[in-house]
């Protein structure tokens, strides 16, 4: 299989050459970019050095289905909205790791996204990616649009609960805490180290792109109203913890907690599911797909606490697309992801 | 004035040194221990060198009146049950930094903190030093319970909503990030460096001991239902940082959260309350004994989203304890206090 | 006094905000900006809230010896050259926190700044202001050269061997350690937090310009053979360690070490000699401006190893610049620097 | 290839875990241990989840042959002295991780140790396991004692230097700076996270244990006189750079420093020399087993620099372990260690 990257100097394009560079079913990967053509990875990114690497390259619509099987795209907004339709007519399935295809209300996405969506028939041609709930769908896709690194650690965690109308539905607080690399390569105030160790920060307050693409996917178990889901900046590179909050909507018993999940999650390699009692940690995760959840049913308020962590350029990104391309092409759901966690 | 510690090698008795050693108003500072009597602190801490230390003595309650005037507590749990009372009748003022006299029912405080409560009649004596709230009866106080580090940022976010009936009481979820100094000196697997850095991890979910601590307090403005607190570990030394959501009772807008804050917090000198927009970072109060108050009216959810940080080991525990020691003996609040965070 | 700061909005010139805010001898502190004319401080850095600032305006030599009597320039490079001369003909103090003025040699400054340099007339009026060895001339004086970062931890560690003869000056290695706070506030690749947590840097190889200011300055007890400096970047925001090694160049001891330090800074209340066999750590001085020497002589190799901490922005930067402006004018040298080191 | 680690519970014997677990030629890994026996090693390490663990268990030497190959020590010291002998008459190869074998000299290891060395006849069998340069003994060993973490990064930049007697033997200065992994998995002051970040430390001052290792090894090509080796703790678990300064013996350029490294590394996988002018960062090495080779040769000083990084947990340790591992059985030299570095 030969694949393609586009934005592989970005950082979920570099952990995409990591996962794909040794996976088992992939033959050649291909570097594009636009304004970056001629350069080669291995001078921008030393620890790539002494791995051959082909210079990254303009995409020419009508040689690509010669060079590559599959387009991975780890762009900023706008850049799949604009390329996915073409690369899908020349023949490519197309991963899609950014948010241009994850709303299917076009209106929905504008308003979060303060820009224009892309075309109606091409949302609607992509599949959400989120590998454990949407697998039928998946292995028959031709665009995936993966979900973003949030909605993935949330959704994980409140499908089963909702799925079995365990907790009422206008209750559910998401509190979630991100390590850097989420926010990209780019350099920022918001990012200078010297603001940033030692820091933790809130930002976007009820006001992240994410909020809307993860209450989209709980709709789909019936009407979601509208939750809170609030990101913060914790001062380490990878990781990312959502803590849930919500009422129980009947009664519940960490025991039945425990049944909801182990059986959402029986055949899902990459969901693990915590003891009773016990709960993640991101880094028991760290560099890996795993997804752990832990949970607690807590009867003085009546609320279930779920503390979900995936590494956020793993199972938040990479990783999944990773997978989301295996389900695709009939590999092992594992291949290329049997990484164990790097501890300490 | 002369104090006098007890605890003096954890990190608030550290922090109390730090702090009372500049105080205008404080001119000698005894250091209190049973277990390490006859070591010098510097000997310790290397960064006190340089510095005239007495060595840590035992107490003698028949000197310890012509020794000092006041005495810190800066203990872990039990000591002050054992030795406020005792101090109080050799005469002296007595703030205590532990937990042991903050919660007035004895029975909570045995189920939370799992070991035999203070007397009746020393708890009674005690006054919850949260100085903002509590400052006319702080003034005439011999017996302070300083406020834990969670409480004091999470309750003066919350109780100028509480007071004004803006929230829903059984609506309350309060998320709160720590960074490792809270959790003191002791060396453990939780808090070691190479299991610490780079991870973000969650603890005692649905137990933690400030709990009722908060609870006890919002009460004071009517009955206060369970609510949810909940606290994590951040890859830093210092800050805490709560993050409260709470249904709004009636209708509100960020102009009126911004009266209401403003209002309840305009005479009070160490809290800061945010424009309309922005929000604090734990680093933007780190050294100091600021707490700083970001909030949002989230129209779609009906949720209040408050954001309050402290410097865990200032406002948090050594330095409020001094603002109470200010207000105690008549001193300029801000005596000893009046440094600018230390940024970056 | 009345002082004005340019650079207001760079790490050092926040720094000296923070010490001259609470400097018992400074009733005014104006800051003087072109670029930032208007803004206001705290707008800028949230941590500043709460207190009254003047908005940062632009320099007129017309006025400004009615407006301050003492200019601190924590300026880019090229600033200093251009104003201090002006500043100075108008009346006023002027210390200089850049590196402008520190090289007396025009061609070295040309060589190893890669800029043309300041006037030599300028150069000449400057007294290079390392406070403890420099203590007369900083006195009378009425413009300074505040020492660089790395110069101050390594020169309090090497003159006291160099004016007692007791290492061969073409042995020389400095191997030093600085936090991201010294690259300053603009956010760079090299300092973005992704790229800089979890990881050691070594940086400018061999080409330093820090190394002529050492150099220069040990040339004062005799010529000084080309040394070798070299830094590195450490995952943290404040702090300077260097490491320094050198061949003794008679039969030492430690003890010897222990006297030869400890008379050399008896009477410099910044200076702390660590006591044989312990060694000091940059939290040690965190927040201070202290600088912490230990040493150690190693018969094995005949070398002398010294390790050298200073806090790169107080001792390193702003610290050093109000010691000396302390000096200049009579007031005690610890004026608003009596600070213990936050710890942790 | 059926493996075991004794001290699998240490984070050298995790590595070893992570590595082996996907190692194409290993079929089953068994963990001994004596004092944990019975426990499973995903209860003590929950990033180790979901995958099936058989209980640690103590070592039947009756029995060992029959169930493995190979055993990796992962150990204190100790422990290999007293188990190597007897594991390696029960038929088994044994790779040692700890320091026991590595000192031919029983005296120096009894002084720098400060504990009874091992016994002579053992300590001849081992091979000292520098895969790079030992190779073809490696290759028929059935004992190999594993370098350090720091002689690792040390030898790998310097034996080039002196097998072409590019530099002065008595001038080597070693400074180097290791992150906090390296100091194991039991909490300490030293590794206790308030006390670590935001802090770089020198520790073990002219007598780490690692000094004579790197000494003896150098020694082969020639008399080696006392170096300086010192080892510094920076904030962050994994990573080392070694910064090596000497005097160049001859007339040297940067030219001839990279053939004289290119040549030396041509056929070694592990080993990236940097392009002129272009420095190694510890995180371009994490995560795999790769030592990156930076160097400059300073005309000013005569001295030649270098820097050289490992991950102190892979080429430090169970990387080399797992590369001696296929040198010794005739694998593919990379198997099991492709990992691309992770990055960011």
């Amino acid at each position: 299989m030969e694949v393609g990257i586009i934005g592989a100097t970005g950082y979920s394009g570099l952990e995409l050459i990591r996962l794909l560079k040794n996976h088992p079913q992939v033959t050649n990967i291909m570097l594009y970019s636009s304004s970056q053509s001629g350069e080669t990875i291995n001078r921008l990114y030393p620890h790539l050095q002494n791995e051959q690497w082909k210079p990254l390259k303009e995409i020419d619509l009508n040689k690509i289905s010669a060079e590559i099987d599959v387009m991975f795209l780890a762009t900023p907004p706008g850049v799949s909205a604009e390329w996915s339709g073409p690369l899908l007519e020349a023949g490519l399935s197309v991963i899609d790791l950014s948010g241009d295809l994850r709303l299917t209300d076009r209106g929905v996405y504008e308003k979060w996204y303060k820009r224009p969506s892309a075309k109606e028939g091409l949302i609607e041609q992509a599949i959400y990616g989120l590998s454990e709930w949407n697998k039928s769908t998946i292995k028959t896709a031709k665009l995936i649009a993966n979900p973003g690194c949030f909605p993935t650690a949330a959704l994980l965690a409140l499908i089963p609960l909702i799925q079995a109308g365990a907790i009422e539905r206008d209750s559910i607080v998401i509190d979630a805490k991100s390590g850097t690399s989420g926010a990209g390569k780019s350099p920022t105030s918001m990012t200078h180290f010297s603001e940033t160790n030692e820091n933790f920060k809130i930002y976007q307050v009820a006001s992240h792109k994410h909020t809307p693409e993860i209450e989209q996917q709980l709709a789909k178990w019936g009407a979601q109203p509208p939750l809170s889901f609030q990101p913060h900046l914790a001062p380490m590179v990878r990781g990312i913890m959502a803590t849930i909050y919500a009422k129980a909507a009947k009664p519940l018993s960490n025991e039945w907690l425990t049944d909801c999940y182990n059986s959402a999650y029986e055949n899902a390699p990459f969901v693990r599911i915590k003891e009773n009692g016990t709960f993640p940690a991101t880094k028991h995760v760290f560099g890996s797909n795993y997804c752990d959840i832990g949970f607690c049913y807590d009867e003085r308020t009546g609320r279930v606490i779920v503390a979900s962590v995936i590494d956020n350029l793993m199972k938040g990104a990479a990783g999944q697309a990773v997978q989301n391309f295996n389900l695709m092409h009939g590999f092992d759901e594992t291949a290329g992801l049997e990484a164990v966690p790097m501890y300490p």
